[in-house]
C-alpha cells in the first residue's frame, strides 16, 4: 500500500484505535505474561505485493511459542490484515529468557550487578516491570534478536509465495523473508515522550555533561559508548589545548609559523637564538605523545566502569546461537553441547590469511598507485602549462585533481562492498566478531586514504611548511564541511523535502505516527562518526609538533560535534538497533595503534624541524647524530609509553574484585552442582 | 642430637622398624582414611635443643583435625620421642581437600581434565588411590602447604619454649617454630625406587627425549616446566645452528671473522665484492630475529598444553588463603567472603613505585658506575705502565679487573638480600606473585650485570671485532666453567666429602636413610638454571649477527646441559618442594622482552658491520642514510614480530574450547544454584 493510498484511507479507518488501546495483539502463550498494556517496540515493513495470507502466516509465526518454532513475541497487524506493516512487541517471559541468553547483567537484590538468570528472576530488582528492568534499546534489540533467530524446524511452504521460497530445515526464516521481498524493513520505534525528555537534557540547553545513562537506555550501549568516548575525548583535549595555546603565546617562532600557515606566505626565516636547544615543538610533541597513552589507558578504565554499569560486562554472545549469516556443517558445539552449524577455526584463519589480507593489501596498493599517478600527472600538466600557457592548459591543471578525487571515491565505494563480502566469506560465528572485522577492514582503508597524502608530504617530500599548511586547512575547512554535510544538509532535506509530507497531530492514529518513521532515512551507523574522531586524533597525535593549535581547534569542533551528533541521531534518522556492547571494539585498538605510530612520526618530524636544520647548517651536530638522537628519543618514548600502558591497570580495582568474586562463586556453584546431580 | 650421637645409638635402636611397617603414626581423625600402609612424605628436622614435650606438642598439632587448628596430617616421631626428626604423611581426605583448594585439575570420568571437587570425588578417576591420583610432588607440596598454613586459633604457650614464643591469635605457627629454632628444616623425601627408574629414562642412556611427565610427577610442575623449556629450546636451536653453519661455510668474510675471533689477530681487511648488498650477517640477523618470536609463541602454546596435561591450568591460588608471610588488617575478603588479613592493592603498588623501583634503579646505577670506574682505572693503569714499565706496574695492571670482580660480586650478594626484603615489604598476597616479583628483581640486575660490558662495547665503543672476541670467549669459556662449577664440583664434594659419612645399605632402618638426605645440600632453586638459558638466549639473539656460530655452540652446550641438570637435581641435592605452576612465570616475559631488544641491537650492529662501513668509505651511501635504513629495517622487523605474536594464538584451539566449555558449565551451574538456594 503506497503512502498516497494510505492518506486517502485515513479518515474512515476504524481498527486503528486497537493498537493504542492494546487490543488486536496476538495472544500470549504463557499465562504469566498477560498484561493490559502492550508496548509497541518494533515495526516490520512488508513489501507492497505481500498477500494477506502471507502476512497472517508471519503474524502467527511471530506469536507462536519457541518450542513450536515461533518467536514467542506479540504481533499486531496494524490497521487491518492487508496493511503493509506489522507492529511487534515482546511478552515478559521472552524478554527475560533472552536477557539471560544474551548474558545481560542486572541489579541483584544485594545491589550488585549479576548475570541475569530467568530461574532466579524474583531476586532481581524490578524484574516484574519490564520497562524499568530492561532498557528500551534492550527490549527492542531482543525483538530483533528473536526475529532474526527464527529457524525453520522442518520444510515449510510459506503461504502466498512462490515455490522457490520454500523453507528447508534450519533455514533462517527472516533472511528468507527479506530475500523474498516480503519483509522490506525491520526497525525499532521511537518513543516520542522519552525522546523529548532525552533531547532536553542532551543538546537543547547549555549542558556541559551528557545524560549518558539515558542515551544508553534509549539508543543502546554501542551508541552509548560512542557518546561516552566523544565526551571523554573532548574533555581530555583540554590539557593539550592549554599547552598548545601557551606555546603559541610564548614562543615567537611558533607564532611566526602560525602566521605563515594562515597567510600562506613565507615570513623571513630568522629564528632568534634563545640559547635553549628545546623548542616549543619538542615540548608539544613529547607532551602529546605521553598524553595520548594516558588518555587511552584512562578511557579503558572508564569503559570498564560503563560496561559494568550498563550490565554488558559478561555478554554471553559466544555461548548463544551463531549469527544468522553463519554457515557450516551441523554438529554438536563442544562448548555448549547444542546442535548448530560448526565451522572450523583454522579454516576461518586460512581464509583471512590467504584471501582477506592480500585483497586488502591490493586495495591499499591501489591507493598508493593513485596518489603516485596523481603526482606524476600534476607534474606533467604543470610542465605543459609552463610551455604552453593558454586557457586549455589552465583547465588541464585541474584535471589530475578531479580525476584523483573521482578515482578515490570509486575505489572507496567498491572497497566497501568488497570488504563486506570478504567478511561474510570469513564466516564469523559472532555478530560482534563480524562487525569488528568489517570495521577493521574499512577503517584501515579509510585511514590510509585520509593520511596517504600527509604521509607522503612528511616522509617522502619532507616538506614541513607544506605539511603545516595542509594540516591547518584540513583542520579548519574539512571540519566545517563535515559538520555542514552531516547535519545541515540532512536537516534541510528533512525540513523542506520530507517534513511537508509528514504533518502529524496528536489525534492521528498511532499506525500513522509509526508510518511516518518509515519516511526517515536509515541511520548510517557510527562508522563515519568514529572515523572522524580517529582522523582528528591522527592529526593531533601524528603531526602535533607541526601545528600546536590542533588541539584547540579540535576542542572547539568537538564541543559542537557532541550537540550536532545528538541532534542528528534523535531527529534526523530512524532509530537504529543497537546490540549490547561491552566496549568500543576495534576502535579502541585503532586509537591505541595510532598513539604508538605518533611516536615514530613525531620523532621523525623533529629531525626536520627548523631547529635541527639550523644546527645542521651551523655544524653543531651532524645529520647522522641528529637522526641518532631522534631514534634514541623515539625508543625512549616508546618504552615509557609501553611502561605506562602496562602500569596503569585497564580494569579499575573494584571491578577486578567483583569479577573475581563472580568467578569464585561460579566455581563453587560448579562443585556444588556436580555433587547434587551426583546425588540425584 | 648430633650426627655422632646418632651413629652411636644406631645399633641398639628398636622402634626403628615401626616406620617401615607403617606403625607408630598418629591416628587418622576421619574413618575413611584408615589404611594399612602410610607413605612417608616429608621430613621435619628439629633443632638439637628441642625438648620432648615440644616435639610431642608438634606431633599432636600435625595430627589434629583442621577444625581444632591442626594440619590433619600424619606424623611419626622417628626412632623415639627424643629424636630430632618428625616424619610427616597425609591421609586421603586432607590430600583431596587440599587438591580442591589448590585448584588442581584431574581426569574426570569423562576423560576430560576437570577442577577436582572433593564432594564429587567419586567421579574422578583413581581418586581412591592417592599414589596414582596425585603425583608425589603434589602430595609432598600439600603437606608443606598444610604445615605452613597452620594458624593459632587462640593465644597458646608452646610447651618447652620460652614465653617470648607464645603464639597469639592468627599467628603463623610454622614460621614461629622456625624463628624459635624448633623446626630447622622441612623437606620432601626422595623415593629411591621411583628416582632410580626416573634417572634411567632421563639421563643414563642416550635418550633424545626427556620423560617430562615423570619429571613433573616426581619433582613437580615448576621443575617440569624448566626441563620442558630446556628441551623445547634446545630443539629449536637447530634451525639457527644450521643457518649459522651454512653461512660460515659459504660466506668467506664470516670465515675470516671466525678465524680472527679464534686466533685473536686481525686478518687484513679486504672484503671481496660479491655484488650483493646482503651479507651473511644480515641473513643471520633477520633470521634469528624472526626465529625468536616464532619460538616463544610456539613455546607458549606448548606451555598451555603441558599445563592442561599436568592439571595446573586453573590454579586457584588467589581464592586460597594468603601466603604465610602476608600481613594486613583482618577483614572479610570481598572475593571469597572469608575472614583473613587484607592489604589494599594501591598500597602495594605505591610501595613498588616509590621504594622498589628507585632502589633497583640505584643498584643498576651502581653496576654502571662500577663499570665506568673499571674502564677509567684500567686506562690509568695502562698509562702508568707505559710511563713506568716495571714489575710493580705490571701487577698493577691486574688490580682494576680484580677490584671490579670483587665489587660486582659483593654488590650482587648484597642486592639479593635487598631484593628479598623489598619483595617481602611489597606484601604480595600470593606465593607465585611473590616469587615472580623477586625473580624479576634479581633477573634484571643479573642480566644487567652480565650484559653491561657487552652493551658498552657494542653501543659506546662501537667495536665489533672486540665484541666478537668477547662473545666467542664467553660462549666457550663461560659455559665450560659453568658446567664445571655446577656439576663437577658438587659431584666431587658429594663423592669425597659427604658420601663417606653416608654409607647406606638396604638393611638400614628407614630413619637413617631419611637422615642421610639431611646431609645433602639444599637445592639452590631454578634461578641459576633459567638465568643461564636467558643469558645464552641473549648472546644468541642480541648479538647473533656478530658471531654466526653462537647457535651451534649453544646447541652442543644444551645437549649436555640437559643431562647434567638432570643428574644434579636427582643425585646431588635434597629434593626441593615445588608449587604447582601453570607456566614459567616471569621467565616467559623475560625471554619475550629479550627477543624484542634483539631487533634494536641487531639493527644497530648491522650499521657497524664491515659492509656498511665499506659503503660509507666508498661513498655509496652516507652514514645518515645507513642509519635511516637501519631504523627502517628495525621498525619493519618490529612490526612483523608484533604481527606474528598477535597472529599465532597463545593457546591451542582445543584448549580454548575446553576452557570455554568449563566457563559455560560453571555459568550454567551458577544459575542453577541460585535457583536451588532460592527454593530451599
Amino acid at each position: 500500500m503506497s503512502k498516497a493510498q494510505r492518506d486517502d484511507q485515513q479518515p474512515d479507518e476504524k481498527p486503528a484505535s486497537t493498537l493504542s488501546a492494546g487490543l488486536g495483539w496476538t495472544k500470549v502463550s504463557c499465562p504469566c505474561c498477560l498484561s493490559e498494556a502492550v508496548e509497541p517496540l518494533v515495526l516490520v515493513k512488508l513489501g507492497e505485493e505481500v498477500r494477506p495470507e502471507t502476512k497472517r502466516w508471519i503474524i502467527r509465526l511471530i506469536g507462536a511459542p519457541q518450542k513450536e518454532g515461533g518467536a514467542a513475541l506479540l504481533a499486531h497487524p496494524g490497521e487491518d490484515a492487508s496493511g503493509d506493516i506489522i507492529v511487534v512487541s515482546a511478552p515478559r517471559c521472552t524478554l527475560q529468557r533472552a536477557a539471560e541468553e544474551l548474558g545481560l547483567c542486572k541489579t541483584y537484590c544485594t545491589g550488585e550487578m549479576e548475570n541475569f538468570s530467568y530461574e532466579d528472576r524474583d531476586n532481581f530488582r524490578h524484574s516484574d516491570n519490564m520497562e524499568s528492568f530492561l532498557t528500551l534499546a534492550e527490549r527492542q534489540y531482543i525483538v530483533k534478536y528473536e526475529l532474526e533467530g527464527l529457524h525453520a524446524q522442518r520444510d515449510v511452504r510459506i503461504p502466498g509465495l512462490a515455490d522457490k521460497f520454500t523453507l528447508h530445515h534450519r533455514d533462517n526464516i527472516w533472511r528468507k523473508l527479506n530475500s523474498a521481498g516480503v519483509v522490506v524493513d525491520t526497525f525499532p520505534l521511537h518513543k516520542r515522550q522519552q525522546l523529548k525528555k532525552l533531547s532536553e537534557t542532551w543538546y537543547s540547553g547549555n549542558q556541559l555533561s551528557q545524560p549518558l545513562d539515558s542515551v544508553n537506555a534509549y539508543f543502546g550501549s554501542s551508541v552509548g559508548f560512542y557518546f561516552s568516548f566523544l565526551d571523554f575525548y573532548t574533555w581530555s583535549l583540554l590539557p593539550p589545548a592549554i599547552v598548545g595555546l601557551s606555546i603559541t603565546y610564548f614562543s615567537s617562532d611558533v607564532q611566526k609559523e602560525v602566521v605563515e600557515s594562515v597567510s600562506g606566505s613565507q615570513v623571513e626565516n630568522h629564528v632568534e637564538d634563545t640559547g635553549l636547544p628545546i623548542s616549543g615543538h619538542m615540548v608539544q610533541a613529547v607532551f602529546s605523545m605521553l598524553w595520548s597513552t594516558v588518555v587511552m589507558e584512562l578511557w579503558k578504565r572508564r569503559s570498564f566502569s560503563l560496561s559494568y554499569r550498563w550490565g554488558t560486562l559478561h555478554l554471553a554472545e559466544r555461548f548463544a546461537e551463531p549469527r544468522p549469516g553463519f554457515h557450516g556443517h551441523l554438529g554438536v558445539n563442544p562448548v555448549t553441547g547444542r546442535v548448530e552449524p560448526l565451522f572450523p577455526e583454522w579454516q576461518k584463519d586460512l581464509r583471512m590469511a590467504l584471501v582477506s589480507v592480500p585483497v586488502v593489501g591490493i586495495f591499499l596498493g591501489l591507493v598508493v598507485l593513485g596518489m603516485l599517478c596523481f603526482y606524476w600527472a600534476e607534474d606533467q600538466v604543470q610542465q605543459l602549462h609552463l610551455g604552453w600557457d593558454s586557457l586549455v592548459s589552465q583547465t588541464l591543471l585541474y584535471v589530475p585533481s578531479v580525476l584523483h578525487i573521482l578515482y578515490t571515491n570509486v575505489l572507496a565505494t567498491f572497497y566497501k562492498t568488497v570488504a563486506a563480502s570478504l567478511t561474510e566469506f570469513e564466516n564469523h560465528r559472532e555478530e560482534s566478531a563480524f562487525q569488528n572485522h568489517l570495521t577493521a577492514k574499512v577503517l584501515v582503508f579509510t585511514f590510509f586514504n585520509y593520511f596517504a597524502v600527509l604521509f607522503h608530504i612528511a616522509f617522502v617530500k619532507q616538506d614541513v611548511p607544506l605539511l603545516r599548511k595542509r594540516l591547518a586547512s584540513l583542520l579548519i575547512v574539512t571540519q566545517l564541511v563535515n559538520q555542514l554535510t552531516e547535519v545541515v544538509v540532512p536537516f534541510l532535506v528533512d525540513r523542506f523535502v520530507s517534513a511537508p509530507h509528514r504533518t502529524e497531530s496528536e489525534d492521528d492514529p498511532q499506525e500513522d505516527k509509526f508510518r511516518n518513521q518509515i519516511t526517515l532515512p536509515v541511520f548510517p551507523g557510527l562508522f563515519a562518526e568514529y572515523i572522524e574522531l580517529l582522523v582528528q586524533f591522527g592529526y593531533l597525535s601524528l603531526f602535533s609538533c607541526v601545528y600546536p593549535l590542533t588541539a584547540v581547534l579540535l576542542l572547539i569542533n568537538n564541543v559542537t560535534e557532541i550537540r550536532t551528533d545528538a541532534y542528528k541521531i534523535c531527529k534526523l534518522f530512524r532509530k537504529p538497533f543497537s546490540a549490547p556492547a561491552a566496549n568500543m571494539g576495534v576502535w579502541q585498538i585503532a586509537f591505541e595503534i595510532l598513539s604508538f605510530m605518533a611516536v615514530v612520526s613525531n620523532c621523525w618530524l623533529l629531525t626536520l624541524s627548523p631547529l635541527s636544520l639550523k644546527m645542521q647548517v651551523e655544524g653543531e651536530m651532524s645529520s647522522t647524530n641528529i637522526v641518532l638522537m631522534a631514534v634514541l628519543a623515539e625508543h625512549l618514548l616508546m618504552l615509557i609509553k609501553l611502561m605506562m600502558a602496562a602500569v596503569i591497570p585497564d580494569e579499575p580495582a573494584w571491578i577486578r574484585t567483583k569479577r573475581a568474586h563472580m568467578e569464585y562463586t561460579s566455581m563453587q556453584a560448579l562443585r556444588q552442582q556436580t555433587m547434587s546431580t551426583d546425588e540425584s
